[in-house]
């Protein structure tokens, strides 16, 4: 920020505030180690104890040296991670572990909050609905300023959702589902207007991918998202690379994003090198600008500074960390979070499921054999050797991806308490609790084609047209 | 670009294969320092000549270490210029040279072809008119393709015109007329269309501004743009932070440039740096992008790969060179570009005008009395310390900046020559010169605010209006 015009320490965030400091203190001991003159290093500690002042005034924290402010602990990226760590960012979910990621670590190092009791209760008094099942099972299991969200909707404040979707493949896996599926019922039980971005031009960028076939992915996936029953009067769904050329407030909120972010900021959150293409360095401003209700002038009948609340799988995190940093530097409001956990590959939880690997996961375009199949083959069992050890010591529901799979999609809670104990016993084999799965992703599977196949272009049309959704301001 | 997917060396640029090749050479040299086994120098002896293969057939050159290929020599940025050479980038003119930039110079560096006699009679041959006295007398000086462009339009090819203004200010000086004024000139001379950017959101993310700020200084200036003369039916002019909103053609350029142009490039271009803002990182493309006439659908009618010719002044190059690197690796045609020198500052030609300064320019605002006062006061004399010297000695033309005005704006070939031959002997006194010169000035002036006067904002409007323009493709 050298070069900034405008580099009086109030504009600063509290991340380019630790920067500084941290910069100051290694220009004193340069001083020092260098016998510099004392006047000089007198002043350069003034300097360092007014920067650590500010930093104080703008944070409520002490400096401390390598502990970056609480909301902006970086990503570790792989190069710093620790031996036992998880490596998790947008484009990469890896543990060693196969129970998965340890959530509770991820907390602390992204700095966010749990979702605990308080948290789910006070939900269902705000809506007087029963909490979904992914919050009851902490399938999201993170936040940010979720309590502010519920302060401001208990006094009739209006806020947004805003979601979205990297259109990597034509067809969708039920792991993608997840964000969707909850987004829906925060929807409804919030009565609030929901954005759903597609992401073509990240996947353009990214992949070795025309930007004609990465469009006509988004198109595709829209047709499963709408599946998932977003209610056309409050939801707009939008392609980068159609909407950027349709709202001139878009672009007026990315390049905001863009002016108040460096290549140091995002080398550290993303990973990026410099041999990486301009087009990669500056796309987390088109995912963080419509974290801002002004990105949608039709939308909200030009009605700025509307809060927005997020909820995504906690890999997109890095990007929304860093909107958070930038939007009080452009006057709008910080995004809300919520997090879910990664969608377990058959294979195992060590990973999410991937588009590219068609065993990998249950496809919403697999047929009820191809379900069957998947699962009877793929699954990863936390089931003994021999069905006589298994009857002797039991399974293991915490490495068992059939399990994992039934607290996404069962919804009956006693139902999935009684599959637990019986598989834990040894009462149930993995046969059974596969059977049991098969016959849940089915009908579940076997229902979204019919949904889908009712989603006509003129729907899509309808959702993808910009205009002015049905709520009050 | 180590991890770009598509890494097969046909679809290398020339500079990304000089960049291998070099890199190749570091390797094998390591190798053999690091005393490798023979079979590993081996290897990477034969990578090292298919490489410098490749780059052969691609470029027509020998590969030679240190001498990027022609096209794309790149500007030094100050780093590693040396003493004795001109600084020139879009941010920056400076020599030590009171006859100003030593152009003979920069078109070595740049890489580009110097406008010769023969270029000029084959223009006035194509057009059947009289050469704009900004090509005869040089400044116009330098050119990529303009040959080509010239037998495409003698075989009845079509091109069109793209120039632009980054609005900094409200008020113009006279020497941000001169692009304009060949301009409209070319645009007359060929019937030819023409799009002009106003790189407001450039602006933003330079300088300490608004972004409303900016849109307004753009607002502002594009009726000094069209008092220039253009032709209303021919011309769109646009704002960035407008356009970007309304064109999808223009957004997907913009992304295909940003995909084929790594940090590297752009480092070694502009000479921007880790702590830049990713908004300049990734904002040439936006000035690259309207080179493509697929960035305008409604204007050519959805026609794509018009040939385009940029008329700029010499620092605008970089974005341009850069501009033609991609076009291939997009299966787009490269722009032809015709530069001009810089307009020297009243106190001399060390540097160009600058907006900021108000005594440095003579603005589009000026009252007479202004100019006079000026012109007399500040404009850089070329004439001798005393009367008695200069009547003995005469006065210098090459850094007198009164002589340099009139080479711009007196269009009397004859009438110019005159003044040289009386002022050179001592004939003409400065303050006689300056007198010619404020005569000439003062009316010019005068009628571009009587032109600007009559621009409306429905003829603005209509300018800025996205639209097919009149030409037949």
């Amino acid at each position: 920020m050298a070069d900034s015009p405008n580099c009086d320490l109030t504009s600063l965030s509290p991340l380019q505030l630790f920067e500084k400091v941290t910069e100051q203190g290694e220009k004193v001991r340069a001083l020092k180690a260098g016998k510099a003159p004392k006047d000089e290093i007198d002043a350069a500690v003034r300097r360092l104890l007014s920067l650590k002042l500010s930093y104080k005034t703008t944070t409520g924290q002490d400096y401390q040296a390598g502990l970056p402010p609480k909301d902006l602990v970086l990503i570790n990226n792989g190069t710093t991670k620790e031996e036992d760590e998880d490596l998790v960012d947008p484009w990469n979910v890896q543990t060693s572990n196969a129970k998965g990621v340890d959530y509770d670590k991820l907390i602390v190092r992204f700095g966010s909050s749990k979702i605990d009791t308080d948290l789910i209760n006070r939900i269902e008094r705000a809506t007087g609905q029963k909490p979904h099942h992914f919050l009851r099972r902490g399938i999201f299991f993170s936040h940010r300023d979720m309590d502010q969200v519920l302060d401001a909707y208990e006094n009739k404040k209006p806020f947004y959702l805003y979601t979205g979707r990297g259109p990597s493949s034509q067809a969708m896996h039920v792991g993608h589902l997840i964000p969707f599926l909850f987004t829906k019922w925060l929807q409804e039980v919030f009565d609030v207007p929901l954005v759903i971005q597609l992401t073509d031009d990240e996947k353009y960028l990214w992949k070795d991918m025309t930007i004609e076939k990465a469009h006509e992915y988004a198109r595709e996936n829209v047709k499963d998202i709408i599946a998932c029953g977003f209610d056309i009067n409050k939801t707009f769904i939008f392609s980068d690379l159609d909407y950027l050329g349709t709202s001139a407030g878009f672009y007026k909120n990315i390049v905001k994003v863009q002016k108040h972010v460096t290549f140091n900021q995002v080398k550290g959150i993303f990973g990026f090198t410099d041999s990486d293409c301009i087009g990669k360095i500056s796309f987390p401003a088109i995912q963080a600008a419509p974290s801002f209700s002004s990105s949608f002038p039709q939308i909200f009948n030009g009605k700025e500074n509307i809060q927005c609340l997020i909820p995504c799988a906690i890999d997109q995190d890095p990007y929304f960390r860093m909107t958070r940093d930038v939007a009080p530097r452009i006057g709008q409001p910080k995004p809300a979070l919520l997090h879910s956990v990664f969608f377990p590959a058959l294979q195992g939880a060590q990973t999410k499921m991937s588009a590219s690997d068609p065993n990998s996961s249950i496809f919403l375009t697999d047929t009820p054999k191809q379900i069957k199949t998947k699962i009877n083959k793929h699954a990863f069992s936390g089931g003994r050797d021999t069905i006589e050890e298994h009857r002797k010591y039991g399974g293991n529901c915490d490495v068992d991806v059939s399990f994992m799979y039934l607290t996404f999609f069962l919804e009956d809670d006693d139902r999935l308490e009684q599959l637990k104990q019986a598989y834990t016993s040894g009462e149930l084999l993995t046969g059974e609790l596969k059977k049991v799965l098969i016959e849940t992703m089915q009908p579940l599977v076997a229902a979204h084609q019919e949904r889908r196949k009712q989603v006509t272009d003129e729907i899509v049309m309808q959702f993808m047209t910009p205009r002015k959704l049905a709520f009050e301001y």
